[in-house]
């Protein structure tokens, strides 16, 4: 018997969401019906003209909405009677609101970063908990900067490296297309309140992971930097944390010599490697740069601050709907249909 | 009998090399030989990824390229011998020193808009003068800002609507590669030299072109954007320039309305188009910036400065070897096989 | 018998009004009461600190401000009844509501570009129409860009060499202090509107100037660059040009010949001529750049976006107030106190 | 008897050398003989603006810099002949090739941190080690970073608070002047190897610092940041650690709470309080971002690029000539006549 394809609905059709999109149309065991947004603008033309079907949510704007020259497949009611889960890929704080209407729907969802743990009750690094995920109505896949943090410090937390680590994360300040007039220019702004929320973040996914963060955002668009210093409880070598960091999933090492110099070469990269978007789902660790010196590690790494949730997101919704209970299985699948690797230069050294 | 397909190399790998080692790829009536670049870094060994064979550049290079861990399938000389034409994508400069090798291998060759109009004998834009490069051994494809030019002013001279223009180009500062350390940053940078050089390289493919041309370069790593002013020989409506500019080839609208507000959000609508590295090859128009005044035409485009050379590179493979001597066949295959578009929203308005 | 000096209070007490404080405050003929603004923060405190009296402005604001460590002098009311004139300079839009205040308060204001010129029904470039302003009990001092415009093309067109002018204004996206969370970064937006506000704008003072103007912001945070062309009714050489420009006042020139090359290199040397903020006053016009071709001026120029219109404040209180009725009186003496210069270098060639 | 005034000569006048040059000249116990370059451009045409005398260094310059409209005082070896002490303010490199000349002329002279330590022998920050550098010929004043680790870092050292320290310096990429075109843009660029030289360079001047750098270099121009983990001995408060940070002298708190939310803002305030160039020649250190938990101190504070290092110039002099043995003495009378600070706001709280 063939198993049914789980429906997935998209709410919210910003860089996140249209990501997720694309990448559940990718995935066997699911089928993509539709996306969900409040506005017709170059975002959801570009959704119709892959074919996608739009709604409108909320529903009052689909008379609205209707007026743009695309034809609607209805309102946000109408999708969520049309699906098993959806990913919730709204702005920050909204999916707060929308829980209800989840609720009452009977839908599964799995929010974004954006929202506070307490919402789903479940945060979600497919790597570090998905058997804690299954069969749940909700989880909440951690923000990007979250997400590096869980597969880069927590594999060397769970090799038993980290006895205590800080992260200062310097945060790309606003995504391309907000760039126009809400961005941050020729000057480094740092967040107010240490630890900055990443790391007790970390924790809602590795409850005992010993880190403090700090914060702060730079007038770059393109993924965040994190320089990251780890004490371990004992002395280590180099080629020591390579190993973990080389079994760690969803982490692939760049170096310098290759001439991989800066967040902007890494991108280029992903570029001339075809990935869509240009993107990296992967967490890229500075291999020539990473050193340690007796007990302290230094790791500077990179993380794509849209790619980098939405394997994530996938994996949540085989977690949630129980498509698949073993994780391995459910990454790996991911990782095959999306094109994640294991190492960039497959071929090459 | 089924026509041979011209055997194509592509030397020098770089932002422009890559792009076109990719299009070739796709074109039914060639086929990628390799790609010859001088060494290995991130981007040969991306291409080695995909698959491409790689040549050492100048053959002394061979041994050093060696140990990179890739393998070499000779040197340029393996490659001329290969192939009938080549691309040559070499930085600004290289390209006259390369001149004497094509001519020595006899092979054809397209240099690109670094180089000098001299150095070829002929510019080429396809939608402009393909006819007279059918059968030559060398063109240059011009640069992208004068490719933008030539699309777009050119199209309205065509149209009997220019008896004079100027345009202000503000261009990008440099590629995200070299971001790194050769950007400009917070500042605006004049040319010392008006007119600019991109209205007599116009005027190499359009010679009674009457344009002057002004540029800066700016704080911005993605594509050009221009200012034109063109001053018509009569009064004339915003609704007969935008039928002129609806017609012309490889030049799409794009409005604020939707959206699409700057340089950015347009480089965002094509990647959630899903253009390969998020390319544009047209020339993205803004329709409801453009306007008009009695005999004055105001315009405001966005050039690509990469991807907008590419399916001229093609064309001009076309031209050279005589594969097809109708150019708009030429242009139709192109475009097809890339995904050039005449408007970036078929199915929407 | 000694003329009283003029009473001056500064509303509004931002990155304009903190320059129009500290340059009443050089003026012999002007007593700068004091300043108001609504809120306590580092420049209310750095106003403090140079011993500016401080009045609360709205009124109800006085406690809150109070809490903030320093001594307040009063409120907005206070401060009305001390003063013959005030310079308003609080944000955009705000001078529109303040009008009816300074009118119950009988005293005579000065708005700045921000405001439309009907609030005034004056619009003031001292240079340009300086008599017109006296006596008055409102003007407003035109934006930079249009005071830049004003003082170049105006002197160019009051030497009878425009027939017809077109500039593009490509902006500075915002001033340092919003740099954190309000830039464009790594993009270029265009005005949707063509002819931009300025264009118009110069009209308001220079009826029957032939401009059109179109506007962009970019992502640089110090001053803004002009690329004008002029159609001349007649043949112009560039000495001439250069002429009419070396006798406009507050109009500099620089060569890219001495490392001036771009806008930040010119702020550069503000600072290293000791201007107090690094200010230009005075428009830099490029002069091996501007160029001229038969009957058409191509120039290319630096307006600094807050400094340009200081000494046309100090020019506007002299003439509402009758202080003086010789506007070139009125501009030496602003000039002289100030240290606006004819030349940046007046030693050196 | 009065004290003849050191004679002092400032070879190099780029953005350090102005600043010396000016502060030299602010000296009661210092007299200024000239500044030596080796181009007329406009950095020396504003000198010559001042009135400062110019020599041309190297002597074979002479010919072409006389040629530019100034008159020249001299060569470099008129100017050493002069001169009890110079300040060499040469590009990094530059200064290991001047050090025979200013043996050979028997002058004193004080190198700049882009210099090797080895070269002077010594490096030099007032407060840690002014004493050891009396009488000597040459010093070394170290890089911004350095000076400000020592003054920040350094001074919980001497309270007996870091047991371990680790920063992480988000370096400027490069200065207004270079911005043009050696600029990074839109990416964060980190440093290959860990530890970062000024981590080694701070124990030059503290040779028992435990600290680790870890360097980046980001898109701005203006200032660098820091961040810091200092592990104490044992719990602190902190109340604790601001009671020595507010003694140390040289470094002054900033909130963001006044507004004083990144690195643009407290420029802004440099302004606003009248700095001459906008200079901020304290260590700002975020006093309401500070925190501490156990034995843990987090700080992020702000490093002017190029007036940091101008007290201590000042200083070196006193100390190698010998005008002045009681540190404090030298550092008081620097700080007075340039306006240093110990608080920002003086009479607000």
């Amino acid at each position: 018997m063939v198993k049914a394809k789980v429906r997935v609905g998209i709410v919210g059709y910003g860089m996140i969401g249209c990501r997720c999109a694309d990448a559940v149309s990718l995935q066997p065991d699911m089928k993509l019906i539709g996306v969900a947004d409040a506005v017709v603008d170059y975002r959801i033309k570009a959704a119709y003209e892959k074919g996608y079907e739009i709604y409108a949510s909320p529903p009052e704007r689909l008379d609205e909405m209707s007026k743009a020259g695309i034809t609607l497949a209805g309102t946000l009611d109408d999708l969520l009677k049309e699906v098993d889960v959806v990913i919730d890929a709204t702005p920050a704080g909204i999916g707060a609101r929308m829980k209800a209407v989840y609720e009452k729907a009977g839908v599964k969802a799995i929010f974004q970063g954006g929202e506070k743990h307490e919402l789903a009750g479940h945060s979600f690094v497919a790597e570090m908990n998905y058997e804690t995920a299954l069969g749940r109505q909700f989880t909440r896949v951690v923000s990007c900067n979250t997400t590096g943090i869980c597969r880069v410090i927590g594999s060397l937390h769970r090799a038993g490296l980290v006895e205590r680590a800080w992260a200062i994360l310097a945060r790309r300040t606003t995504d391309p297309w907000k760039a126009h007039s809400r961005a941050t220019l020729d000057t480094m702004v740092p967040e107010v309140h240490i630890p900055s929320h990443q790391g007790p973040d970390a924790q809602t996914v590795i409850p005992d992971l010993p880190i403090t963060t700090i914060a702060a955002k730079g007038p770059y668009t393109i993924s965040h930097m994190h320089f990251a210093v780890v004490k371990a409880p004992r002395n280590v070598s180099k080629e020591e944390v390579l190993t973990v960091l080389d079994k760690a999933r969803r982490v692939c090492f760049v170096d310098t010599a290759d001439g991989l110099v800066d967040l902007a070469s890494v991108m280029e990269l992903m570029k001339m490697l075809g990935r869509p978007m240009g993107d990296m789902w992967e967490v890229a660790v500075w291999r020539d740069i990473l050193s340690t010196s007796r007990d302290e590690i230094y790791l500077v790494y990179q993380v794509h601050n849209l790619a980098i949730v939405v394997p994530e997101n996938i994996d949540a919704i085989r977690a949630l709907t129980e498509l698949e209970s073993d994780p391995a299985k459910s990454m790996d699948l991911t990782d095959r249909t999306l094109g994640v690797k294991e190492s960039f230069f497959t071929r090459a050294g």
